[in-house]
C-alpha cells in the first residue's frame, strides 16, 4: 500500500490545534482594478499565528509529544517561517526549543525566532547544512527534530487548512497553492480531494526554484541542479518522498511564476487588498496575473496567500514620533 | 431639533455602497503576546478598498448624485486616504474627480490618487489651504465638493461600518475608534448606539492632535492652537459641528495616546496580527496596551483598525529578482 494521508488525521489535527490558531479570514470581492477574475476570494492565511501556515503543523507535532520528549525539548532547522512558529508555538506550550540557522541569516530573522526564548544556533553556509547538524544534535541529545515538511504530524497539520477552506467556501471548485517542500499543497490537497473530489487543485512554484515539477518529471525526489530564487521560503533544493506521492495523487496541475511576477503580485497585493506580504505569499496571484493560471472557468476559486512575513524594519524606522 | 444622524439613513446607505465595498474581516484571537485582553476581536477595515474605511462615505455620496453632477465632477482636499477613496470610487463610477493636495505632498500619495486618473492639483503649505483653494474652485465649476467628515452622506456612509460590526459581533458591548474630524466616530456611534444603547463607545485622539477633546472642552468647534502629531491622518485642527454634535450624543469617553505609543503599536500589530497599518490604524492598539483605554470587564470587545496606509515603497524596492 503506498503512502497516504488521512481525513481522519487531519480531522484529529484540527480539532487538537484549534485553540492555539487563528481561523484566517477570507477576502472577498470587489478587488479594485479588474486584473483577476471578479468572483476570485483571497484566502489570507498570512493572517495566522507567527504570520504563515507553518504554526498548523507546528502545533499538530508538539502537541503530540509526552511529556517526557516535552521535557527534553524539539529541534528545527529553519531561519524561515517553520522556525518562527517552532518557536512560538514552543514557547506557548512551555517546551524548550533550539532552531539552526545559516551563518548568513539575517539579524531580523534571528530576532523573530530569539524573541520566543528559542536558541538560536548558526551553523553552516545553505539551509541543508543547519539541517545536518541539527539533525546530528537531535540523534544526541534525544531531542524531538521537527521536520518543516517531511512528516506525518506536519502534513496532516497543514492539511487542516484544507478542511477550513471547505468550510468557509463549501462550493470550493479550484485552490491555487504555493509549493517550497510540498508540506502545505500535499496536506491540503490530500484533505480537500478526498472530501470534494472535483475540486480543482493548481500547484504554484518560482521558475527557478520547480522542484516539485522537477521531481515528478524525474520520477523520483532529487536536489535540483540549481536553485534561483529571491522567495527564500519556496526554494528548498529537494520535495519529500510523501510530498511527491501526495502531490501526484492530489494536485491536478503545477504552473511556475518569475521572480519579477511574484515581485508585481506583492505590488498588486498591498495597492489592491492592503496585504504587505513576502514573494512567497504572492506567488498564487502571480500566477493569475501572468495568465500561468487560469480559474476564469471556475464559481468558486480560492487564492491562497500562503505567508507574509515580508521585510519590513525599514518601514518603522521611517516614522519619527513627533 | 438638534442635529442627528438616522439609523435609515445609514441603513439606506449600506444597501446603497453593498455593491462597491467590501464586507471586511473580523480577526479572532489568540493574540500571541498576551498582552491585550484575550477575547479582544481586530476588525480590519484597513482591508477596504483603498486601505481605509473613507471608501463607504465616498461611495454614499457619489452614488446620490444625479446624471447632470456626475457629468460635472467631483472635488476633494486630502492627501491622503479620503483623496485616494474618492478618486477610486470616482474612476470606479466614470465621474470626474480633481483632488487637491498642499504642495509637500509626497509622490507616493500623488501617485496613489492619479493612478485612478484623478487630476491632482498641488495648492498651498497645509490642508487647510488646499482645502480653500478646493471650496473655491467648487464654486467656480459648479463641481460637488465632497468633505472628507463633515457632511451627513459621508457620515451614513461611514455609518455603515456599525451596522457592519453589530452583524459580526451581535453581542458587541465595547468599541475603540481612532477620532480624526470624527466622521467615522460620529457615523458609527450614531449606527451603534440606536441599535445596542449599552455598548461603549471609546475615541483614540493623538495627544498633540486632541481636536474633539479640545472642541467638548471648549464647548463648541475650535481649531488647536498646534497640532503636532506624525499620525497625519488624524490631524485636522478641528472638528465640525456635525462630528461634535454626535459625539457629545453618542460617545462615552475619549483617550489619547502619543506618538511613541501609537509606533509601538504598529510593531505589534505587525508582529503579532501580520497587519502594517498606519499611525491611525493602531491608534486604538496604542491606548489599550498603554493602559489608556481598558476593555478587560468586557465580554465582546473589538478594536477598530481604520486605515493601513503605511509608507511601504522601500519594502518592495529591497526584493530584487534573481
Amino acid at each position: 500500500m503506498t503512502y497516504d494521508l488521512s481525513l481522519d488525521a487531519v480531522e484529529q489535527a484540527r480539532a487538537r490545534i484549534a485553540p492555539y490558531v487563528r481561523h484566517t479570514p477570507l477576502l472577498a470581492p470587489p478587488q479594485l482594478r479588474g486584473e483577476l477574475p471578479p468572483q476570485l476570494r483571497l484566502k489570507l492565511e498570512n493572517l495566522q499565528v507567527t504570520g504563515s501556515f507553518k504554526a498548523r503543523g507546528v502545533f499538530n507535532t508538539l502537541l503530540q509529544l509526552d511529556e517526557d520528549a516535552r521535557a527534553r525539548g524539539v529541534i528545527a532547522a529553519s531561519g524561515g517561517n517553520h522556525g518562527a512558529a517552532l518557536a512560538y508555538g514552543a514557547w506557548r506550550l512551555g517546551v524548550p526549543a533550539t532552531v539552526f540557522l545559516p551563518a548568513a541569516a539575517s539579524a531580523d530573522r534571528v530576532a523573530r525566532i530569539a524573541t520566543w526564548g528559542a536558541r538560536v544556533v548558526k551553523h553552516g553556509a545553505v539551509w541543508d547544512e543547519a539541517h545536518a547538524q541539527a539533525l546530528a544534535h537531535a540523534a544526541e541529545t534525544g531531542q524531538a527534530y521537527v521536520h518543516p515538511f517531511d512528516a506525518d504530524r506536519t502534513l496532516a497539520g497543514q492539511g487542516t487548512l484544507g478542511l477550513e477552506l471547505l468550510d468557509d467556501v463549501p462550493e470550493l471548485d479550484c485552490v491555487l497553492i504555493a509549493i517550497g517542500g510540498g508540506g502545505l499543497i500535499a496536506g491540503m490537497a490530500a484533505a480537500i480531494k478526498q472530501r470534494r473530489p472535483n475540486a480543482r487543485i493548481v500547484g504554484v512554484e518560482p521558475t527557478g526554484a520547480a522542484a516539485m515539477r522537477y521531481a515528478i518529471e524525474s520520477g523520483r525526489v532529487a536536489p535540483l541542479p540549481e536553485v534561483r530564487t529571491f522567495a527564500d521560503t519556496l526554494a528548498p533544493r529537494a520535495v519529500s518522498e510523501r510530498t511527491l506521492t501526495l502531490t501526484r495523487r492530489y494536485v491536478d496541475e503545477i504552473v511556475t511564476v518569475s521572480d519579477a511576477q511574484m515581485l508585481a503580485a506583492m505590488r498588486w497585493l498591498w495597492a489592491d487588498c492592503n496585504q504587505l506580504v513576502e514573494p512567497a505569499g504572492a506567488a498564487v496571484i502571480a500566477a493569475l496575473q501572468s495568465g500561468a493560471a487560469d480559474v476564469s472557468r471556475h464559481a468558486h476559486p480560492v487564492a491562497l496567500i500562503c505567508g507574509g512575513n515580508a521585510a519590513v524594519e525599514g518601514v518603522f524606522a521611517a516614522y519619527q514620533p513627533r
